[in-house]
């Protein structure tokens, strides 16, 4: 169909069918970002393959030499790569047997790409989770340290972004202290349930030479040898898991990107993003976009994109390895870049961020934001049922709106009016201050629990 | 705009604007079924509350008994759902009220809806994750049981769905059971991660009533208390992870259906379902129709839309509790219901199936199949590098596709004309049952292996 | 697996293989809902068969009344549905049988269960699209009151939530009618292109009895029937095709209703939400929360999810039907019927909201909005190119940030500093009124032009 | 932070803050690809500007002939992309002004990145689009060639994947002929949809300057301007209904990818591949493996991946521009890529393929084919109703598959047997070519019906 494809596609295919097959069956493209696992994992094996006595330890000598000087040329830059060799292993063998001759031959002993690929890309994301896992870390210590700065700090508690009760700006910021805790726990149960080592699998049925998978696995920093040739080169549960984490991720970083973009409107003004992660305008020198926030929220949909590919690529699949999976790869490295871009980016406008401590004390303290510490007040003093109190509260509620003033600004006979076993001692729960520090319930944001907190995590992370 | 309403909606909403919001936002048609959650959660609370000198002994003994006859009235059906009470917390407690009066005011204390809902979704999730867990030893054992009765019967192992080497039936049958194994991990990492109580987080910040949440957690089977009250009442972590690992379920489920699907087609013939599965045709007797893994192959796209779902609601929302979370229940419930279904029809299948053991090893021996073990063979016993073994290979499959015959059926001097090493030997290769004999390597495809394996698994489900 | 199901699935099953098949393969317990598409495909089916001569006019009277009968039967609740007939096919044909005897049996002359519920399903997704329609009117409608109301309203235009330049209420109505509007031509799109009649398909192949299909396409209203039998038994763009335009829909739905839930909090005040739509708290009587605001941004992932669902389940099915597709009927449904609610409450929303002019007045006027109508004079009166226009502009913006005062405030000496050519008239453009008069581009923000486009639209829409 | 960032990120952001926001920031690394429809844009723009008046007629000279200059620079290679310019658009203009000097400053007068990156983006679909309908008519027509080189080769049609009744291969290649076409027509309809100009919407208000929108949309070739600004700038529509598209044309081709996979099975062999589009193995020279149709395969979750991305980034973003909205264009440039690559792929492997006749002459008259033809028979001539005659075949079906012959292989008096009336004439509706043949209803299987419905699309594709 060459002619076909060189008139219909407009010159996109001028190569005809060849350049449609090259372009649509080629991974080279991206795979050779592989390349150091392919290497690692080739090294081990050639090593396992002399030790059992498969190779000569001079052919194991030979291919070890050659593989490193092919690492060195690609991290050099001048490695050609060729997209007619389709993938990042073939590239890698023809360039070593031009560099050792005939032993490049032996090292594919007991060995295919099936499980050669497997293992490149279990590596692959394994580094990935623990390079996320260390991530968080960072980003955890940056939210500490806003959290300890502002243990004390009243802000607006919202719900339905309406103001609830007030509560502290370090709780606010040791939520999200909690879920990346979750975030960095799912990285490390998945990175523990991906460390079996497929090497070995071969094809699909496992192989007849007297291999050491026990070695191999060991020698790649694995725990143990994968269990079942089949499901070893059928399997991406660990790319699936890891998208899993990674989505669940995004989505705590879209939140407080969410947060920050509200909180950065001249309507909010609670935080000052800086230069660095914002940009200007040439015209507006007062407008301070949030681009880092608005792009990190962005995140998320990538990312969620990226796992629904993956699922949908690997729906009805029948063993063993299809071709179909070859799709895995650019959605795992585009995941994996954007998370940890995302990471990186909110790591440092949390670090840069101030706090507009006014604007969060003004906020707090208007809305009747303590009218909850009057309802418990009335329920905790005066003995009324819970349902009994609320009534109480809404009409002095009530009462301060139509007044236009807030609730401690009734005097103690209006307050009375609404319930004659209220006293003086009522005003001492109405204020911002005392009302987060009397929440000092387990989890509670009290600034003494803040600051509890923040020890705890401090201790956790080091 | 009720008459608008009336109008244009012909009738769907003749009610107005008050039936269009009730419609969109009353909860009670699909989240009564936590009652059981809810009514636990209460008697947790009211104990504690007592336990703290909060309420009185009698007060919570009349709530407890209360609860307990509520529950009754739902079990027995005679418990009326209000819509205009909008969700199950408040039909419940507004019967409780009817049923013990004053006393049923005191159980909100130190509580709020916003911390009620989370631990009610979460103890239902939770409970999900149980019962995956044992559906899943259940199908493991399904499969184990098809594994030892095959554990040396041969069949094609495929990849691209082209014939590639020869493996057992035990083996193919393990490599679901891997599969699952991980499944069931992933559950329980889940489970643990989400057994947090976060009853007592209160509206968002934490109650200034001396309640202790450790003992509310104990009580209702917790590890411990969430330890940050705007996380526990902002996170939904818990349901998006028991989605994304029912996925990976679901995903795995659908590569065994749509395997049955192939394999129950009048070209392959490899397996025979049951009649309980499949239906048939009134004017096609001989039709079984493969309906039940049809329908277990597409619910990993309902699981996968509810996963995509929760995502997508829970994106970009400001802490704390929004109403978009409102949303979160009937994706849960449904994917829930939906993997547990999937799973119970495919255990049912699985024990169910027979095996076609002669259609299986015709199709295993057909294809040169055993091409890689003749390779193998010239590697290990005439010393060839890999790749040159694989080029003798090639020509003598070429040889018998050109001759009409399979590669036992070559002479010895016509497989001499290839590599004049090979001797007699060779012969002992060539057959399927050999083959698969032979690949002793750890996770390898030998029915010793098999049987090792089929041992591991039955230790580990007990 | 009788006991063993029994056992495992506490009771969940207890009815053993039988339950889990029948739970997992009958649909009548969501396609009953089809039952008037059905009953009317029959009734044109039978009237088909009679005037082709293929059954007679008194056997075709019998099906006809017997139908009639059924339908008034299901309508007033008195139907019984049975889950061992499976489908709403088998219950209605079976009714008919029971009512009308034997020539029942003659009504599914060439006819299969494959086009029957493609037709039914078709039918409805058709008037689903028609309701869609109406309702988008109805809220495009609510929001050209809103526009014409304010077409003058001055408010802040955001970017990036910042303050960028003054816009008019009525312009910000009309871009979302102008995305309903975009909205409902692709509905009518894919109604159009769904509008063939698959009945007459039969099982896959068509029949050789000579049905006449433009008949009955034509009695049900469908511009033509479908031209290849084994597509219209495979197909089902017309249901993926209604997803993907709710999902757009939804998506704007999203996008009106996050700026309702943040223009209705405390910091923001720029919209007052009916109590229709809001709901209070017996506490906070102050407290106004958007929930159907917030419901409706999260239906975006409810349709999605649906979206998500089909597409998986239809990923790869090889022609023609399979059994998998009988799981699109549940996700049209919930995106239909949640797309209609979100729709509606929209509507209600937009119909009682007030806009808080004074607030919105206020906010406008901040931020130096009006520094681009100061630049676009330099280049108009002073001819300076736009980049140079920028630079004086922003000097000028840093004078008047530095004096704490606005663009106006700047007395013409201090103007004149940043360039002599700068006169009195300069003053007429820094008025936000003045700016969003000025903007008379088509598709511009000026009143004039709202005032234009509202008429516009209201001839479009009648 | 740059030293945190420095040890943190070992390495990847060396650079610290900076290297991180030019990382999530800069979209020069893919926006590049605008570059002709960015030029395109700006020179219409800049001769309108001089037709109104507003810039001279020797800028525009200047601007005109430097924009044609950058063009070929950018062609030829030797242009240089700064990512510190952040996008295309700072790109061509710095480079512009290096040219021409201070007339470079004067093009982007009226007018915002805001509305040049909506008219450059969706220039870019709307080629995309395009190119997807020329494309499709490819494929058509390659599918038409074959179903009219088969139009009466007799094959199984499947439901279930179990053989139903006898189909012809031209009928089965129409029906992705007609999938096809829905496919083109919903590119179309977006085309036209998405055919309006948002350039001169400006920032997001429009402008005072006296353009002609019309001029520029016409230049453009887009059948008017868009009547909103606000919405102009907003809108991602038609990126989102092109990705629908997609993802439905992609799930089409899945479908045929997967029968080709499954076709091309050793227990099938239904069809043979060319080389050209499966991938041998040195080893085992009979595999084709079917490398191209498996990656098609997987093309429906990398785009479905893209439109779930775009639509969760899109979600709840309030008007007008958002940064995050610059995450849209990496989504539709790999789906948009994908596709194209999928559909030459399909269309090579579509003309190369080889049925297999006498395959699917054997297949189609297996397994009872013919059943319904028998029972439309009895139907017919004997007039039974058609339950009856269903039972009449079941138990003839049952008799032969009792002696383990086919139906035409028993005699009359067996057929009498289950009904007396049948006579010699019932054996002429049981070969599957007369079966074939007698599926003339409008959209049936019979060859004359393949051959018009050819003749047609032929007419129709021109």
């Amino acid at each position: 169909m060459s002619d076909g494809a060189n008139s219909m596609w407009g010159g996109r295919f001028a190569g005809g069918v060849d350049a449609i097959m090259e372009a649509i069956n080629a991974s080279i493209g991206y795979d050779k970002r592989l390349y150091g696992q392919d290497i690692a994992g080739s090294r081990a094996h050639a090593a396992m393959l002399a030790a059992q006595g498969i190779i000569t330890a001079e052919d194991r000598a030979a291919i070890d030499a050659g593989l490193v000087q092919v690492q060195g040329e690609i991290e050099a830059g001048t490695f050609t790569f060729r997209p007619a060799l389709e993938d990042i292993h073939m590239n890698i063998e023809a360039r070593l047997k031009e560099i050792i001759g005939e032993p490049a031959g032996r090292l594919h002993t007991a060995r295919s790409r099936n499980d050669q690929v497997a293992v490149d890309f279990r590596l692959w994301v394994r580094d990935q989770a623990d390079a996320v896992v260390t991530g968080l870390d960072s980003l955890m210590r940056a939210f500490l340290a806003q959290a300890e700065a502002g243990a004390d700090w009243v802000m607006p508690g919202f719900t339905h972004l309406q103001t609830a009760q007030p509560v502290t700006w370090g709780h606010h910021m040791l939520a999200y202290v909690e879920m990346l805790g979750r975030d960095k726990s799912r990285f490390e149960d998945a990175r523990r349930r991906m460390n079996e080592c497929p090497l070995g699998a071969a094809a699909l049925a496992g192989t007849s030479f007297p291999i050491d998978r026990h070695a191999t696995a060991a020698a790649l920093g694995f725990d143990r040898p994968t269990a079942n040739s089949l499901d070893s080169v059928s399997d991406r549960d660990f790319a699936l898991e890891f998208l899993s984490a990674a989505s669940i991720c995004a989505m705590h970083l879209s939140r407080f990107a969410e947060e920050l973009v509200i909180w950065s409107s001249a309507q909010f003004r609670f935080v000052r993003l800086s230069d660095a992660f914002t940009t200007g305008s040439s015209i507006m020198p007062q407008k301070k976009n949030p681009d880092a926030a608005e792009l990190i929220r962005a995140k998320l949909g990538r990312i969620l994109g990226a796992t629904v590919a993956l699922f949908t690529i690997m729906k009805g699949l029948a063993l063993t390895y299809s071709k179909d999976m070859q799709e895995d790869k650019e959605q795992v490295f585009d995941a994996a870049d954007n998370l940890m871009l995302g990471i990186a980016a909110m790591e440092g406008m949390v670090k840069d961020m101030t706090a507009n401590q006014d604007a969060l004390a003004v906020a707090a303290a208007s809305g009747f934001s303590t009218a909850t510490d009057l309802a418990d007040w009335l329920v905790r003093s005066l003995n009324l049922p819970f349902r009994e109190a609320h009534h109480v509260t809404g009409s002095l509620v009530a009462m301060a709106e139509k007044k236009g003033c807030d609730l401690p600004d009734l005097g103690l006979a209006e307050m009375q009016s609404a319930h004659s076993g209220i006293t003086e001692e009522v005003y001492s729960v109405l204020g911002v201050d005392n009302s987060v520090r009397s929440r000092v319930s387990y989890g509670g944001t009290a600034p003494a629990n803040v600051r509890a907190q923040v020890a705890r995590w401090k201790e956790i992370l080091g």
